[in-house]
């Protein structure tokens, strides 16, 4: 049942009692204290893989003193450096395409996966054969918590390409023996499409954003569907981006479908990402933590809060043989707390979901977008002038992005005679915007000296969705 | 090794030896007649699993007068009707979603999977967890004798979600313990990114559609790169439209890459589709006939012809117990021949590959496309007149279709004081015909009487691609 070696096998035919809440009932429910034993061996073990197999983590680890087999507790732990996103970019960049951080020979690599990039180089994702069924026993057990069963359709409506999340989610799918659907998503005309085949075929799981799900539902009504009425759906489950677990957001959803509304996500880095998970219950994520562990820190001095307070999820695998996180800063903002959930589960809890981010990444429609790039273009593009804003409101179900530039004063004089000047200008930063950062903004030229002066970045930024929390 | 069970059952761990040509050599390389005793017994379990569990197939033959323990031998097996496109699809519509013809009980449909639906109702796909494998397994030997071997990286840049073509490429992929790149296709903006990852990852192998690979040629030398140089593709496999199996097509492919281009192919609702499959050789596509078996038949008598002669390929599933086709009629052209390849396997071959259609159906970018669909969307559009023409041709790699329509005396008359009545139309019937046929087409407007007038649909088609051939 559970394995008990390292790296874990699963038994790929395992399945619990049909009638059973939990997949692994003893680790689920186990008390929480009995259940950091077991993290802590897996820890060890996961420790001593890297030390000796990643000239990346053994180069880190030596600048700070650390070696695994000092490591004699989670309270140690809190020792280990943080691993952050920009320095695995650059190791990724010294030693392609997978990093000093691959712990395999790279003929092992089964599967790659990657981020977008658009926010500079993409991270190559290189993910083993074994890691590839790891993962899929992950989601497929913390897919039984969400009470998903072998008899439901998964429609899958999110895009297979780079991104993990719909290739975790039907892989977990196909172990759990459920029936999929993998529609994707992103190419023009699909939606339409969608809605036909989900009336038709009744799947009654649903995978994808939750701005898509709502932008689906809009769109159901434009052409004559009540996704009520008729679609099937009893379990919409979500993960890139906040929606899903912010309440009213969830309200939505579950009333315009009539379905439970399941948040659920780490980061893609993390894989299996569906560590964190909201159960049936819907009250906020459960950290798997036997899976990954994940620790919530201080945004400032970086220790391990007590439950009850905020912080930064810092995730760290405990099964990975391919591309191990060990203590990944998320940059992330979360509450979380060890109160009982009705499901329970012994995990602790995020109540409000992963609500703001620690650093000035904004995350619009699932991309990252740093404003640093923002930035960058509009400093490139010969008729801009001195300042700008960067304002990210949500109309209805998507974000939308904003981007104000002052125009010089050589284009003010331009365009006073001829007013294709503006429209030249602005049609080249929306197009240059577009290609860096994957979304097309909507671009608004102001005069010379409009904005405010300001050299801290962050007043460049306004974040309207009020669900978002920053902290920096 | 090479299951003697029916329905079969694959041993996923199996692999030939390393240095194998074949995956199952004895079933590969024997003589053609001894085979067909193989085939010949797993035709006759095909067939009696379709007539105990379909009423589809029940019904069909009974009123042929058809029993299967009537069939005999192979030559017998040429008295069964043959089931057509349009049958199969009338069919889901009385029996939804999968169609009277779905062998295995609902709930045991894993995957779900479709064609575009572009020319009227979609075709639903249900695939059992069984058949999964079996297709995985069945793409796995035949990619084998592509030349395919673990050690390669397979990127598949083509679309993932109904499409079969992706799908049964990476499956066949995992199954071969390939490492796998599903990148995919038909994103805005995708295909500038896979340039990126195609030159840091490395792959060895291409899978997608050949004009999608030319296209990408042009884009890759628009960018700076030089395929033959920055990438490192030493096979490129394709499926969804013919080129591939084109002489100058197959040369271009090959001397802009530097590599083997590989045709394969036969339709999705045969899935596995890559039993029309050429070997490392190159010598058009062997049919690999105890998997799928092929006849090809004379269009218009519908009996078998002799090798070295043109027909339309009507193919049996030999291992599916999901939804079998049996004697499907795949409306294209073809010629086979028995004689020797230098691989020495011993199935027939298409040495000209798959290079026309024995109906008006017409395959644009890879999309189905029936004239009179366009017809149907043309006449529905108040301000088009009497005439029409659809004229396809291909610039460069890609397909490209022009609709010409003339209007009405009306149009005419508004259309002298104000221009932007043209323009409207135009509009509304370039919107509709792509909402319908899933392809934007070129449209020209013609003054009312210019075309020749004609009762005859065939004259209303001008294909100017000269590979292709029509024969109706």
């Amino acid at each position: 049942m559970y394995p008990r070696e390292w790296p874990p096998v699963y038994d790929n035919d395992y399945f619990p009692p049909k009638d059973s809440r939990y997949w692994f009932e003893k680790m689920e429910t186990m008390d929480a204290r009995e259940r950091e034993k077991v993290i802590f061996k897996k820890l060890q073990a996961q420790m001593e893989w890297a030390y000796n197999r990643s000239p990346f983590y053994r180069r880190k680890w030596e600048a700070a003193e650390i070696r695994p087999q000092n490591i004699k507790t989670l309270q140690d732990f809190q020792s280990v450096p943080f691993v952050r996103k920009d320095e695995i970019r650059r190791d990724q960049e010294e030693t392609p395409p997978f990093g000093g951080y691959l712990c395999i020979p790279i003929g092992e690599v089964l599967r790659t996966h990657g981020t977008s990039g658009t926010t500079g180089r993409p991270t190559a994702f290189g993910i083993g054969f074994d890691d590839w069924h790891r993962i899929a026993n992950a989601h497929a057990r913390i897919m039984w918590g969400c009470g998903i069963r072998p008899s439901d359709i998964i429609f899958i409506g999110s895009f297979f390409s780079l991104y993990m999340g719909s290739w975790g989610a039907l892989i977990g799918g196909e172990r759990l023996r459920a029936k999929c659907f993998p529609f994707g998503a992103g190419v023009p005309g699909q939606s339409v499409m969608a809605l036909r085949w989900i009336k038709d075929m009744q799947p009654t799981v649903f995978y994808g954003t939750p701005s898509y799900s709502l932008y689906l539902a809009e769109l159901a009504k434009k052409e004559g569907y009540v996704p009520r009425r008729d679609f099937h759906f009893r379990i919409m489950f979500f993960s890139g981006e906040p929606g899903a677990g912010i309440p009213t957001t969830k309200r939505l959803i579950e009333e315009t479908y009539g379905c439970a509304c399941i948040d659920t996500g780490s980061t893609a880095e993390m894989t299996p990402w569906m560590t964190n998970a909201e159960c049936e219950f819907r009250t906020g994520m459960h950290l798997w933590n036997d899976i990954v562990y994940t620790e919530v820190v201080d945004v400032k001095t970086g220790k391990v809060v007590p439950f009850g307070e905020e912080g930064v999820p810092v995730y760290t695998h405990l099964e990975r043989t391919s591309q191990p996180m060990i203590r990944f800063w998320s940059g992330d903002l979360t509450m979380w707390t060890d109160e009982p959930c009705p499901c329970g589960r012994t995990y602790p809890r995020l109540p409000n979901g992963i609500y703001g981010r620690a650093d000035d990444m904004l995350v619009i429609r699932g991309e990252n977008v740093y404003p640093s790039a923002i930035e960058e273009v509009l400093r490139g593009i010969e008729g801009v002038g001195g300042e700008f804003r960067i304002i990210v409101t949500r109309e209805k179900v998507m974000d939308e992005l904003v981007v104000q530039a002052e125009y010089t004063q050589d284009i003010a004089n331009r365009g006073e005679k001829n007013s294709g000047v503006f429209e030249n200008l602005q049609k080249e930063i929306t197009t240059s915007l577009k290609s860096r950062i994957g979304l097309r903004p909507t671009v608004e030229l102001l005069e010379p000296n409009t904005l405010e002066r300001t050299e801290f970045k962050s007043r460049r930024v306004i974040d309207k969705r009020d669900f978002i929390k920053r902290v920096q």
